[in-house]
């Protein structure tokens, strides 16, 4: 029975195929828009190449050190919630069990189960805190050194993504020339990097690749006609 | 007593907030460091403006358009969940009953409430999917239009964050000028955003003000490097 088999396999996906695809689709589609901006505005490659590198350490940079930081965040914000609900149920016991009486009577259990179950959760502070954590608080407990794995992640692919569209301005003559090589290989790696991701997370995968190339085209477009229209002034 | 009057207040910040900042963290950061890098490397402030206004649109567009199919495909995932679920119960009630036995088995619920338990949540669909959903998948119902406001907000916040690293670049006769103020101002507005988007999520305010402007130093001083690098080649 399809229904069976497919259970529970709601959202797949590892975390860092997560941060692949954080890093990456950044990383293909922001250079490649600033330097599609660029080639219409200034004459030669030299700057479309310097603009574009110093766009992809600035945003491999800022996404992986905000990647980490937000990690670190999650991390320590999980921590001292921790410390808190065990602080809590040791000083205020009876006010923890009203707040899962309370969760609870939302769907429809009696006063009677409510009662044997947050006795018998009670019995285990530990099991006790790690129910609070996750059905009170939503919070699920991080990996350690998961913050800077993901740092690293995020960066390497957004260095990687970004690689992508400036390499044609490397072999080609003028920012004119580059353009079209840039945007064709581009818009193939966008197609194929949305295809694979929505792949990875069980949706349509060329559902993904069209919404993927879209944005790309969108924002390189945008780019272009703006940057051209400002380099005019 | 500090506890209770804490207590429940673990994590604030509405999803505007975080979208503003989301937008405005990497909107501050990226064209700043861009511009920052450009203007070690190139001549003219007419090219980092070029640059700066091409990275901002094209930053913009890919966050914000990133920002609303991510909200869109949450959305659309929930009820592809939810619809799924309601299948669940209909077809396969007793496997449904099980893997709620099965998480409450976790916290040493004994059989008897376990039981109790189950029946009386299935005594209401809704409820019964309701608990489901936020109980073993995790999941909160999405708001409706959330996914275009979250796009436009994190746009606009991207926007005017980039604004304010370029303006230096209008007043000034050339680059290296331009990187002075620009450097100074960016960094004072760094400080103050990473302050206040800290106070607004309840953690330090100092540290939040010296992590966001750390972050930025960082990617506009390695850009700069970079680029000077480049540039030289």
């Amino acid at each position: 029975m399809v229904i069976m088999e497919h259970n529970e396999k709601h959202f797949t996906g590892s975390e860092q195929i997560q941060d692949i695809v954080i890093g990456m689709s950044d990383g293909l589609t922001v250079p490649f828009a600033l330097t599609a901006g660029l080639s219409g505005a200034v004459a030669s490659n030299h700057i479309v190449i310097t603009a574009g590198v110093a766009e992809i350490i600035a945003g491999s940079i800022a996404m992986g050190l905000g990647g980490y930081l937000a990690g670190k965040t999650a991390y320590d914000h999980y921590y001292a919630e921790l410390k808190r609900e065990y602080l809590e149920v040791e000083v205020v016991p009876e006010r923890e069990k009203q707040e899962i009486e309370d969760i609870l009577a939302d769907y429809g259990i009696s006063a009677e189960t409510k009662k044997a179950f947050v006795d018998e959760l009670a019995q285990d502070k530990d099991k006790w805190v790690q129910f609070m954590m996750k059905f009170e608080l939503g919070l699920e407990e991080p990996v350690l050194n998961r913050a800077r794995n993901s740092a690293m992640t995020i960066a390497a692919a957004y260095i990687i993504g970004g690689l992508v569209p400036l390499t044609s301005y490397f072999f080609t003559k003028n920012p004119e020339e580059g353009l079209k090589y840039s945007v064709a290989v581009t818009l193939v790696a966008l197609l194929a990097f949305g295809f694979f991701k929505n792949k990875a997370i069980g949706e349509n995968p060329w559902t993904g690749a069209i919404r993927t190339a879209f944005i790309g085209a969108i924002a390189a477009g945008a780019a272009y006609f703006i940057a051209k229209l400002v380099s005019g002034i």
